[in-house]
């Protein structure tokens, strides 16, 4: 990183207790908690693919490169740390665009308790690049993966779904809170966020669960945004199908045995709903239950990373 | 990712102790050392700035990619741990493209014991884009920062230095064994690596430690690919001067007290030279030293990072 510009991000971050070594060396020092595992996700954005720079103000672009990433942590009740940043500039306006992105993102940072330890910023001959890597640590009650689900739990979300490139695909709050929450307080078996639509990550947490997904469509929190983008085009698919299939909502889906489900949906613990929308069976795929309480299989649907 | 690459790339790779989970989840989980603080780098390299895709194997590609963030770990006295891997692949041929560059780097992470974590494999309509995140831990002798030479310590250089560009910014061997075994043994006070130019790299090492750092020019090892690329141009640039601000050559500056320096030098301890190329002083800067035995300011030079 040019030495003026690790000065000027020097400069906008606050002291963090856990790092110990911040931008500025060939690598950062953090500390995690004894004990605890190192909790590790990564993800690009591209200009084009996951924003447009043109018509997105860069500091919601940077706020949702290190969205994304507290939201993966959220989806393993990790507690983040730390996050490194990498930037591929490009040529022209590039220091102001970087400084746009900081001011985007250290906020978000801040708010999530997480330091900014250090990063790598570039400019070429191309569109703009971020990579967030962030790290996060277990809390005592453990990692929540995707393959914990069991026959029989009920399958809950937070939140609402459909709709988000309407803008909470940018202006989304990380479950992060919340996971911890309910992982503290509740038994929660399995859990995944919500980046490519509500019915394909479902199907994942499923198929690493090895089980299969019966959903109850009625019961589907559908959100203001699906509903308005299905008005929008009377010809287009539906509100419900929206919310099945859009991606980016960022919310969780959770795997809860039966008993502890009820008791979480009664004491709603969180600022924002809890609903369940069906639950785990032992035939695997993705069902649907008709009206007749009979089912029939679904196919999941949502952004599927072609290459 | 796409379900289908994971699962080949899961085929790919090796069991490893620290890695908890794998690939296919949310997030990755590491187990780090007791009390070994977590010590984390990234770098971003792009097409036709850090390699030139039509022109070089993507297995050269990617083998760099993971070398350059080692290399940085190596700069830290830290074992390397882990690793996550975000690739922007081109459109056509993308698959086989992530393949090849897969193939690059997981023989180097198994030569340095690194676990593979996970990653984020996007495709899109621009050029490719490589970031690679390594997590290490430091040892019980510490981390080797760039701030702790003293005035009087003598600098060390590991190799020899210029002409990267004829091959070995691909494939030099990250000094990550020889920075552990010389910090398990010697007094080291502070190092880095030579990412940007030697005398830049230097120049930054001594600031960053609040001392100026003095040149013996007739000292410095000059690797035969400065000598080739000199003779190659003999109105260009002298072979020293090769050495003196080429980047890439990924060899490792340090910081050592004289009389363990004397020690350090007489072992030789390493598979490769160990040199002395000058003294850290108290005048800030950057000096060399002339025939007479007086000094002159020198211009630190090397590859800046503007935008």
């Amino acid at each position: 990183m040019e030495r003026e510009f690790i000065e000027w991000l020097r400069s906008r971050l606050l002291p963090h207790n856990r790092l110990r070594l911040g931008p500025g060396d060939d690598a950062a020092l953090v500390q995690l908690a004894q004990a605890a595992d190192c909790v590790v996700t990564t993800d690009m954005l591209m200009d084009g693919v996951d924003f447009r720079l043109g018509e997105h103000d860069p500091r919601r672009i940077g706020r949702k490169a290190l969205a994304v990433n507290l939201s993966d942590l959220a989806a393993m009740a990790a507690r983040p740390v730390a996050v490194v940043v990498s930037l591929a500039l490009p040529q022209a306006g590039g220091r102001k665009l970087a400084e746009e992105l900081y001011d985007g993102l250290i906020p978000l940072a801040e708010e999530f308790d997480t330091a900014i330890a250090g990063g790598d910023t570039n400019s070429w001959n191309g569109p703009l690049v971020i990579n967030i890597t962030a790290i996060g640590e277990t809390t005592p009650r453990g990692a929540l993966l995707r393959s914990g689900a069991n026959t029989g739990d009920a399958i809950l979300v937070t939140g609402s779904f459909g709709g988000s490139i309407l803008g909470k695909h940018f202006d989304f709050t990380p479950r992060v809170r919340e996971a911890l929450l309910l992982k503290e307080r509740y038994e929660v078996h399995a859990g995944i966020d919500v980046s490519d639509g509500l019915s394909l990550d479902l199907f994942r947490l499923a198929e690493e669960s090895r089980c299969g997904a019966l959903l109850d469509p009625n019961s589907i929190p559908v959100s203001a945004a699906a509903v308005e983008l299905a008005r929008a085009q009377p010809a287009g698919i539906s509100a419900l199908d929206h919310a099945l299939s859009d991606g980016e909502d960022f919310e969780l889906i959770l795997a809860v045995p039966p008993a502890e489900a009820s008791r979480l949906l009664a004491d709603q613990p969180l600022g924002v709903p809890v609903t369940k929308i069906g639950e785990f069976v032992p035939d695997r795929g993705l069902w649907r239950r008709k009206p007749d309480g009979s089912r029939e299989p679904m196919v999941p649907r949502g952004y599927e990373h072609a290459f």
